[in-house]
């Protein structure tokens, strides 16, 4: 802990606007930061900063792990890591101060480290922090570290980091502000609890994107400002990261509750404010003194929340463009097999990057009807994305000639040789593929692994089916309301969904409808619910243990899936771990 | 928490063989449960208590989270789950009393839930426990909860369960005993500190197999047992669970840190022996009374350690064999090169299932040289496993005709056919597939992702290029030295390794020597060793580059492979979790 015994002396002493209230301007860089562009996202930063600054901020405030990247996962135990770490805080400062921003405070997550020793098992991992810096002048002055780790969904933070103990109070034209990280704020206790007495609890924030949060966090922002009597910065990343979208949101609370400030979800902003704020008093406040800018006052944006809908599509477009382009991809590729869930993708794909880094592939096979082919043209023909067909019937006959498959490996075959045509195409053209199932078919192993699985990443792997057509229905109805074409062919909404690997075949000849299957499955893989609650909640009981016990059959295909994004309470992978091998079954 | 207030009377009291020095008898039970089989697990406890009881024993030990398997990971959430545990353990007792053996103290492991609020989430996801239950007349008379919960490497019980706080102490047959789990006795304080004054330590344990611990198991045993003046009890699970391999080595030290017995690794075992203990006078004993069995003295089993080699090839072979029959396959199917990555994973097969449950498949390509066909068929009769020839070329034709493909997409082409192959031979016969790939190769990625790195299971994914050479010499040694006849073909070891994707093909054209490079590896993968830290040590910097990147960059593929035996003190998969996108590189 490097924190107190700072006294910087850079300029004359400031001056309140109304006498006895001072005035503090605030701007929460609600950004995108890279994991692992270290370099990157301190230009970033340093960025962000001089546009504050240039409209009179005293403080710029930046999400938690903003020069790393959120989460790190396991960088965060590597001591080279956690040294660049410190030393892009420490050189940000430096860039700032020759910059002449040096009087601007800045307040910026990143991985630190105490420098302590070896954990119980003698394994040089250190000591890592997650860290809140508190740059001015040139120089890290103080360090706030998270004290609430969070441990469960897709957070394994007692992992990574050892908790905090200290509060961090800086005093910055004479108001008082405490800092806080992410969880710090949902928990009871702690700085929260100990920033009472100060103007202004500012919280940097690395908050996950999850659908139904029903404005949770203004809510508690407000409580909490109420509760201790202060204002109340929030500033979120936006941005995606593998499985994880931040969707922004950033916003200011008065101490009466009230909402100051607010930034629209799913874009970058900085977000400024003036604050009318009690002069401080705490004993412990590091007394940062700085220059007087010059600013008019400003008039801070309150922007509109998004509906459901666009939120979540919002969510599935930004997770996708950023693990495109955070991963140096040009383009992506997938099959189009003119069903809903692939045009749902392209649809998603084309809004993310455009509809010239998105290419698609008809693989038309002997159970291929017309109509789906058609509706794979119309599509590329409304959206205008690249198509090519490429049939699949010499190559499924070359294994059939050596092979003889019948029933369902004759199936399984047909995905597998359209995964590996994917495949070779990405290999040969430079496209990440992507895979087009959705959160049902997953659960319940609706695919075939190394078949329509294959990808790089699995834009809608958490959208269930009930939701594929409500997005594919709200994205036309948007196209439509603003004189566009839509996107998606109507008849690949309504027709019967068909994976069209035998003639005939329909999923509802296998899977309960679809609205009711989402039902279960929304109760077991969210809630954990038993095969007894959900009966007793009125479902079938058939139903149930047949839909549950597909479920828990599939988890070997869900190993191996791709990643994808995360936008329920609970999505598969990181934030839902079963066993393979596990021979508990649900029963009625 | 139900302990206290429990007074059995269910005989005549006890009588000690040597005035003032009662004598103890434990059976540690060294068993192999199956995760979510609480019936199954259940049976077998039952089974192993009679056999301890018919050897006299007072206490039958059984290992941590026996009755439910271990790990559960996210069925210790689901409250369906966490209550039909605790009926297990309830019922046990039941069914030991109606079998007779009532009198008989049983000491188990099982997940069990605190009666207590919802989560700060308000997540119903209750406060699950890892408990040892004390089973006795019946009933479950004291309960033991966890109380240091690992949270490293493949642990993520903050995840899982909340701490428990109160010690257990029992007093049997006038002896005080106390209990804890595993992780409770690596950590200074808490329940280790708490049995001071006790004359046993009981240690229930799931502790899996890592390569290189130099029985520092032994060494922590007899320093806590020296240090607390009691003799210590430590039984372990076996088998294979996953990604885990528990190798037993349950083992019981006197007070002086002696060892007194000692079961051998990767078997079950029923390990009893004699314990002169002195009389108990903890005050918050439980005391449990109970009949004198008839016994003659046992000689207690002191099993030698098994070899580094032998260590890690039984732990490849345990892990396959529960994975395998855990999961309820029949027989596997592998890809047969005549390399010797596939000719130890086939080796390892007929060992841990015999031959007649492996089936081979030699995949020829026009690249294919004669000597690999040959070494497969010479390993196949070696081995007695069935080996059929399927040609990959008229696949290959039919995808080439139209896609075109040259280079890399042609060599990974070759290698898809042969998944999809060897998926529709497992779809159509029922084979679980093995992927064969090394530890080294799924470092750097030189593997196909939907090619060779399709199966369920990889039995040497943790298994270095360098040790694949030394396990598959130790194995024909071993043969040799039975008069049996060596699995391996010796070309396949001495040759030089290739992919043979193309003419003339060796794996050294792109990659460092491997000896160099699985030193690289384990400093890097194993060891979290930054590049700086790695040329500091005397690696060329080239080449630490090359191998760093490589290793950073295949990420994705990882995400994708399938689950193997983790032998070493960092695993790819639960053990180092790393992101996809993923700008930091190491640099020089």
């Amino acid at each position: 802990m490097f924190r107190a015994r700072y006294t910087a002396s850079v300029g004359p002493s400031w001056i309140s606007y109304a006498q006895g209230v001072p005035t503090l301007r605030i701007a929460l860089a609600q950004a995108n930061p890279t994991v692992g562009d270290l370099a990157g996202n301190r230009e970033r930063a340093r960025a962000l900063v001089a546009q504050g600054a240039a409209q009179g901020a005293d403080i710029v405030a930046l999400p938690e792990m903003f020069l790393t990247g959120y989460p790190v996962e396991d960088l965060a135990l590597r001591p080279s890591f956690q040294a660049a770490s410190r030393a892009a805080a420490e050189g940000l400062a430096r860039d700032l101060a020759a910059d002449g921003l040096g009087d601007t405070v800045v307040i910026v997550g990143y991985l630190d480290r105490l420098d302590a020793a070896p954990d119980q098992l003698g394994r040089p991992r250190g000591a890592p922090v997650n860290a809140a810096g508190v740059l001015h002048g040139g120089a890290v002055v103080a360090r706030y570290c998270k004290h609430h780790l969070p441990n469960y969904g897709v957070f394994d933070e007692y992992r990574y980091f050892v908790p905090g103990e200290q509060p961090c109070v800086i005093r910055v034209r004479d108001v008082d502000i405490a800092i806080a990280i992410c969880e710090d704020l949902w928990q009871d206790g702690g700085p929260v609890a100990q920033a009472r007495g100060c103007g202004l609890l500012v919280v940097i924030n690395g908050s996950p994107y999850e659908r139904n949060k029903d404005d949770v966090r203004l809510d508690l922002c407000r409580g909490r400002a109420v509760e201790g009597g202060f204002a109340l910065a929030y500033v979120n990343m936006v941005g995606g990261q593998d499985e994880l979208v931040f969707d922004g949101d950033s916003l200011l609370v008065g101490a009466d509750g009230d909402p100051i400030a607010r930034s629209a979800q799913f874009v970058d902003d900085l977000l400024v404010a003036d604050l009318d704020l009690p002069t401080g008093s705490r004993p412990d406040a590091l007394v940062i003194e700085g220059a007087e800018p010059l600013r008019p006052p400003v008039t801070p944006l309150v922007a509109p929340r998004l509906t459901d809908a666009a939120e979540v599509y919002g969510a599935l477009v930004t997770g996708l463009r950023d693990y495109v382009d955070k991963n140096g991809f040009a383009s992506v590729i997938l099959g189009l097999s003119g069903g809903i869930d692939s045009a749902l993708v392209a649809a998603v794909a084309c809004d993310a990057l455009g509809p010239d880094r998105v290419f698609a592939v008809s693989l038309p096979s002997d159970y291929s009807s017309q109509h789906s082919r058609d509706d794979a043209v119309d599509l590329a023909n409304r959206t205008g994305l690249s198509l090519r067909t490429v049939p699949i019937a010499p190559m499924v006959d070359a294994f059939q000639s050596q092979l003889h498959m019948a029933g369902l490996a004759e199936e399984n075959l047909q995905a597998r040789v359209r995964g590996v045509t994917l495949m070779a195409l990405s290999n040969a053209e430079g496209h990440l593929v992507l895979a087009t199932g959705n959160k049902s078919e997953i659960s319940v192993g609706y695919s075939t692994i190394y078949g329509d699985a294959v990808g790089g990443f699995a834009p809608i792997k958490d959208v269930p089916k009930t939701l594929v057509w409500e997005l594919a229905r709200w994205r036309n109805a948007q196209a439509e309301s603003r004189g566009q074409t839509p996107p998606i062919p109507e008849r690949s909404i309504t027709k019967p969904p068909s994976a069209e690997l035998r003639p005939g075949q329909v999923d509802q000849d296998s899977l309960p409808p679809y609205d009711l299957l989402d039902d279960i499955l929304d109760d077991y893989v969210e809630r954990d619910r038993g095969a007894q609650e959900l009966v007793g909640a009125g479902f079938d009981p058939v139903m149930v243990e047949h839909a549950l016990g597909l479920t828990d059959a599939a988890e070997y295909k869900r190993r191996q899936y791709p990643p994808g994004t995360k936008i329920s309470l609970r999505a598969f992978g990181r934030d839902r771990r079963l066993p393979v091998t596990n021979r508990w079954r649900e029963s009625t």
